[in-house]
C-alpha cells in the first residue's frame, strides 16, 4: 500500500481522555493519518476540536452519521477514509460501529465493545458478514512482555496451567468523585452510560481479557462478589471473582477502584506444573519467569531471546522503556498492517493478526453479564455463559 | 529477674525443620536457655539430638510426659524449667500443651494451635484457669513493619478500612513430594497428622492471622474455594477465600502451595478511605504507604519515625536487614519479657504483650473449620462461626 | 499556528537506528509532519527509504545540500519545510547544521552536537546570529521525573547539593562487535566517525548532561580514567570521572559499554544537606526522594502533586507507564511549541523552552575533550575548560 | 567438642552499638556462650552491663588485662575461656588482641583490625606465631549471596573480570552529629580514636574487602579523592577511589556518610566478559546475574541450585529472609567451627575457613593508608602498597 491509512474519529474531542490517547497511539508509527472527525455531540466542541487537530474544515463533522454517509460517498482519489475509531462512552459504541461496518469501513472501538452482550453478538455477526476488520482496544495485550508471556505458556514451557491470579487495583474512585462533576467518574459510574457494571466493566474486563489471553484458557465457572464500597455510588467499585478454567485450572480475579493510593496496577501471575510467570504494568518491560528448581529468569523487552510476537511489538532496543502508549500503538499498528495486507491481497502474519476483536468483545460482555448475575446469586458457582 | 529463662523443647530433634528455627530464634537475645528436651518420639534420635545441643545427659528425655513430671518436681535451685516449646506436628500439640499448663509451665506452641477447634477452646480455657502465658508462633506478626502497619491502621491515618488483600503463595508442593518420603511434605499433606486442611491450615492460617492483626478487624462471613491441584494429594494445596469483615470491609485471601517457583511470598495490602499500605515478606523491612493525593511513603525498619511497637521489635539500625529469624525471635522475646514481668510482679508493657496467643489460636482453628465447610457448601456466603 | 510544522530529515534511512526513533518521537503528538528527506548517502537507500515513509517523490532527495537549497527556494504555499532533523553519525553533524541555519531553517540534531568543541562553538554562534532554534537530543532530560528532580533541587528542598553519582552502564560492546559488521558498533568505535571518545562521547555525554541538568550545577575540575577493556578496540569503552562542581559539591560519573548484561541503565543520584533523590531509566516513572528523618517518598509520573515541568511533559494519567519514546517526544514537542510560539509572536513558556540546545552542546563537547585530555594526563585534577 | 565455646568480650557495654550486635550474632547458633567480660573502661558501666548479661559476678571484669590474666590462669574444668571478642573503638584493638593471643586465646576483632598498618602486620605475625585463629568482622562477606557471587566468579562463569563497581552510601553523618554528643559519631570522626580516615576507614574498608572478596582480585593502583563535605568535621566523610586490579580490570569504589537519606546501601557489581552480577544489602537474599544473550537470573538464598559456600551459610528455607545478623552470625559460626575442628584435631572444611582474618585486616589497613596518601597527592595513579 503506497499511502497511509485514513482514519476518522467518533468522540474524543478536547477534554475527553481516551480519544487523545488513541491519537497519540495511532500517530506514533506514521502508518495512519487522522483526516476526519465527529469529535463531540456538542457541535462547538466538535468544531473547535477539529481545528486543534488541523482537520480540513469540510471534514470536521458534528454528526457521526453524516460523517459516515459523506465519507462513504467519497472516492479513493477524494481521500475516502479507511476506518473509524470510536472512542465514545460505552452506550454510544454499538450504533456507530454497526453503521460504519455497513458503510464499508473497518472499525476500531474502545472497550467494552458494546452496552450489552446481545449487541456484542450482533456486532460480531456484522463483522463476519462484511468481512471488515475490527480492533477492540484491550491495551494490555499490546505489551511485548504480555505477548512473550502468552507465547511462553503456549509453548508448554510451564507445563499445564494450574493457577491464575489477575488483579487490577486502582484508587481514583476512593471518593465520590462523580458528584464533583469530574467527567470520567461521572459517566463511568452511571448505569445509563456505563452499563450493568462499574469497576468490573471498566477494568475487570481488562483483567479478564488478560487472563484468558496469557493463559490461552477459557473461563467455565465463576463465583463473583461485587461491592459498592463508597456510599452513594450507583455501581460496583470493587469486586473479586473466583473462576474455573476449561483445563481445570483455578483463577482469582480482583478489580477495585477504591484501592486508595493505587494508580493502575494491572498484574497477572500464571502458574503451571513446572514454573510460573508474573507481569505487572508498573514494570511493563519485565516478565518474571520462575522455575521449580532453577533461578528465576528476567525476560526484558527488546532482548534477542524473545519470541516473534514480542519482537514484532517492540520498537527500540532493550533498556529503553516502552510504555502504555507503545502498547496501545501496537494495537493500531497490527490492525493497520492487517488492513494493509487485506488491501494488498496478502495474508497477514500471525503476529499482525494478534489483536483483540469481536471474540474478545463478546467474551468481555459475557463477563460483565455473568459476574453481575453471579454476584446477585446465593449460589456459589455458576456456569459462565456466552 | 536475675537469670535467663529456662526452656524445654518437645519435638524438634535433628532433621526436624521448625524446631531448629525455634532454637535460632530463642537463642538470639540471650534471654532464654535451652536446658531440657524430649526431642523426638524415637529414643535414639531424642538422645543424639540432646547431645548435639549440649544438654546435660539427665535432662535429655525420651518421653515428654516423663520430662514434664520430672521437671515439675524440681526446685528453682535445681534449675526447674520455666516453659516448654512444643514444635511437634499438629496432632501432637494439644496433649503436651495441656499437661505442661497443668504442671505449672508456660507454653510456646507452633501453629495451628491444636488439631481441632474444640481442642483450641479447651486449651484457651486451661490457660485462663492456670494464669500461665501461651505464645502461638504466628511469625509474620513479629516483623517490625507488620507492627508498624497495624499501628498505622489503628491510628486512623488510612481512614476506615475498606479492602484487604492477603496472599501466601508457595510452590514447594507443585509435585507429589509426599510420595518421595520428604518428611515435611509427608505429614503436612496427611489428614491424620495435619488436620482437615492442607495449604489452608499450614499457610492460610498465617494469612488469616496477618489480615486480622494488621487491620484490627474480624471476619464475619466467608466464601471459600479449596482445590487439590496436584493429582493424588489428600488435602487441599490451593485455595481462595472471599471474606467480609466486621466493619463492612471486603477481603480476599489467597493461599497456594502449588504456585510453582514461588518461595514464601506472604503479602498483605490494606486500603482505607485515605490511603493504603503494602507489606511483603520478600522485602520485609519496607512498609509501603500509599496516599490518595501525595507521594507514597516508604517506611523502613529501624527508622526514627516509626511507632513504639516497631521500635520495640527492632534490634539494629536502619539499613541492616532484619529477617525471618528476627521476627521469630521477637515472638520469643516478647513472651520472655512478659513472663519475666510476671515473675517480677510488674505489668508487662503493651509492646511486650503484643504476641499471638489462644485468642489467635481459636480464631485460626475456626478459620480452618469454616473454610473447609464453606468450600464443601453450595451456598455462597456462610457465617464465620467460632 | 494553523498547521503542523514541516520537517525534513537528514540521515535516518532504513536500517539506521536513531532516525527511526526520531520519527516515532516526532510523530506522536501530531504537531509535526515529515515532508522531505535526504535519508542516506546511498541514493538507492535514500529513495527506497523515502518511499517507505510515504514521502512525495519530488521531496525524496539524495543530497542534503540539494534538499536545503530546494526547500529554501519554496514558498509557504509550496509547503516549505520549517526545520531539519540531523540524525547522521557524529562527523556529519556540523556541515548540514550550519547550512540549514544559513538557509533559514531551525535545526534538530543528535548528540554529540558536533565532531569537535571548536565546531560546537561555531554552531552556537551561528544559532545566535540567525535567531533560529536548535534542539540537541539529550533524551534523558525529557523524562517527566527528571524534570521533577531538577525542579525539586532548584526549589532548595534538598538543601545545598553535596554529592552526585551519575552512571550509564551498557553491555552491548562486551565483544568486538565492530568486527562483525554491525553498523552501530562500527561507526561508534571508529575515531574518524565518532570522534576522540568512544563510550564517553556516546553515553558519557548523556550522563554529564543529566548531572548538570538535574543538579543545576556546573563542573569545574575533573579527574578522568578512560579504559579500553575489549582488546583490539580503537576507542575507550569504559571510564569514570571524578568531578568537582561549582558550588563545592563532589561528583562521580561512570560510563561503560562493557558492563556485560546491562541494557541501558542510566541512573542519577543527587544528595543535598537535607535529603537525596534517585532516578533510573529502568523505572523511569518513579523519582525516589529520601529524607534525613522522615520516610522516603515516591514521586510518580502523572501525579497531581508534581511541579509544572513534570506535568507539562506528561501525556497520560499516573499508572500508565511513559517510556523512552515519550521522553524523546517531549524534546520534539517542546521544540515545536517554541517554534510555533515564535511564529505566533508569543513568548514561549519556560516549560516549553526547557529543551537542550547549543549551551548543552558546547558543554558536552568540552566534556569529551576534557576527559580525553585528563585521562592522558599524569596530573590528578585538571580544570574543566570550555 | 562436647561443649559450647566460651567467650569473653572486651568493650560492648550497654549503650555501645556493635557489641550488642556481636552478642546477637554469637548467640544465634547456640555454639558459643558469653561467660566473661571487660565491657567498659568505666567500671560502673562494666559491672552493670555484666549483670544485665547474666555474667557470674566473678567474671565481670573492669580491666581487660586483669581479665586475660585471670582467665588464662583457669583450667578447662574451671571454665577457662576459649576466645575474646574485641569490640572497642579502633584505637583499642591492637593491645588487647596482642595480649589475648599471647595468653593463648583465639581472637574476634571488629574492623578495621588495628589503628595503623604497622600494627596490623605485627598482629598478623603474632597470629602466625601462636597458631591461634583470628576473625575480622567484615560482615558483608558473611551473606550467602555474597558467597555465591564469589563462587560464581571463581567458577569462571562470567569470564575474565573487567569492571567492578562497589559502593557504600550512608547518610547518617549529613549533619555535624559529633557535636551533639552522639557516641558513635563522636569517636568515628575523631582522628585520635578512629585513625587516619573517617568514612573510608569505617565503611570504605568494607567496600574494599567486598570487592576483593567477590572478584578474587587484588588492587594494584589507586587514585583516591577524599572529601570532608560537612563543615567542621575532622575526617573525610565522603570519597571515591578509582582502582586497577591485578588482572587488568578497572574498579570504582564509592563511600559516603553524607548521602542524605541513605541507610546502609552497600552494593557491588562485577562484570566479566560473559556476564555480570549485582548484589546489594537492601535485597540481601537476591543475587542478580546478568548475561550477554540470555535472560538475567535471580539467585536466591536457600535455593537448591546454590553452591556449597552459600548453602553452608544458610539456616532456613528459601523465602524466609536472612538478614544482617545472620550474616554476622555466619562469621562467628565459621570461626567457631574452625576452632572446634582445631580442638578436635580435624581439618576444617573450606566453607568453615572462609572467614576474614589477618590477611584481610592488613589489606584493609593498607587501603586506609594508601587512599589517604593518594588523596593528598597531585599524582593521579599511585601503587597500592602493603
Amino acid at each position: 500500500m503506497n499511502r497511509k491509512l485514513r482514519m476518522a474519529m467518533i468522540g474524543g474531542g478536547k477534554d475527553a481522555f481516551i480519544g487523545a490517547v488513541h491519537r497519540l497511539a495511532m500517530n506514533m508509527d506514521g502508518q495512519v493519518e487522522l483526516v476526519a472527525g465527529a469529535l463531540s455531540v456538542n457541535p462547538d466542541v466538535a468544531i473547535e476540536s477539529g481545528k486543534m487537530l488541523y482537520l480540513q474544515p469540510d471534514r470536521i463533522y458534528t454528526d457521526y452519521k453524516v460523517m459516515l454517509e459523506t465519507e462513504a460517498a467519497k472516492t479513493e482519489a477524494e481521500g475516502r477514509i479507511d476506518f473509524v475509531s470510536i472512542v465514545t462512552p460505552n452506550f454510544v459504541h454499538f450504533d456507530p460501529a454497526m453503521l460504519a461496518l455497513e458503510k464499508g469501513f473497518h472499525v476500531v472501538i474502545e472497550k467494552p465493545i458494546t452496552f450489552t452482550l446481545e449487541q456484542a453478538k450482533q456486532l460480531q455477526q456484522k463483522v463476519q458478514e462484511t468481512g471488515k476488520r475490527l480492533l477492540l482496544c484491550h491495551t494490555y495485550t499490546g505489551y511485548p512482555m504480555v505477548k512473550q508471556a502468552r507465547q511462553l505458556v503456549a509453548s508448554g514451557a510451564l507445563g499445564k496451567v494450574r493457577k491464575i491470579y489477575v488483579e487490577y487495583p486502582q484508587g481514583w474512585l476512593s471518593t465520590l468523585l462523580e458528584k464533583t462533576g469530574q467527567a470520567q467518574a461521572s459517566w463511568r459510574t452511571d448505569p445509563k452510560r456505563s452499563g450493568k457494571a462499574g469497576a468490573m466493566g471498566d477494568i475487570g474486563t481488562h483483567a479478564f481479557n488478560l487472563a484468558e489471553y496469557v493463559s490461552g484458557l477459557q473461563t467455565t465457572h465463576i463465583c463473583a462478589d461485587l461491592n459498592t464500597l463508597v456510599e452513594g455510588r450507583l455501581l460496583d467499585d470493587d469486586g473479586a471473582v473466583l473462576m474455573k478454567m476449561n483445563n481445570g485450572a483455578s483463577a482469582v480475579l480482583m478489580a477495585s477502584q477504591v484501592a486508595a493510593g493505587e494508580e493502575n496496577a494491572v498484574k497477572i501471575r500464571v502458574y503451571g506444573e513446572l514454573g510460573g510467570l508474573e507481569w505487572k504494568q508498573e514494570d511493563a518491560n519485565t516478565l518474571l519467569v520462575k522455575w521449580l528448581d532453577k533461578p528465576a529468569e528476567i525476560y526484558r523487552t527488546g532482548a534477542g531471546y524473545n519470541g516473534s510476537f514480542a519482537k514484532h511489538n517492540t520498537r527500540i532496543p532493550a533498556g529503553h522503556p516502552e510504555g502504555y502508549l507503545e502498547a496501545f500503538a501496537n494495537l493500531y499498528r497490527n490492525f493497520a498492517l492487517t488492513v494493509q495486507s487485506d488491501v494488498d491481497g496478502v495474508t497477514p502474519a500471525a503476529e499482525c493478526l494478534d489483536f483483540p476483536s469481536t471474540t474478545e468483545g463478546v467474551r468481555g460482555m459475557a463477563f460483565i453479564e455473568n459476574v453481575v448475575a453471579s454476584s446477585q446469586s446465593e449460589q456459589k458457582w455458576t456456569v459462565f455463559e456466552v
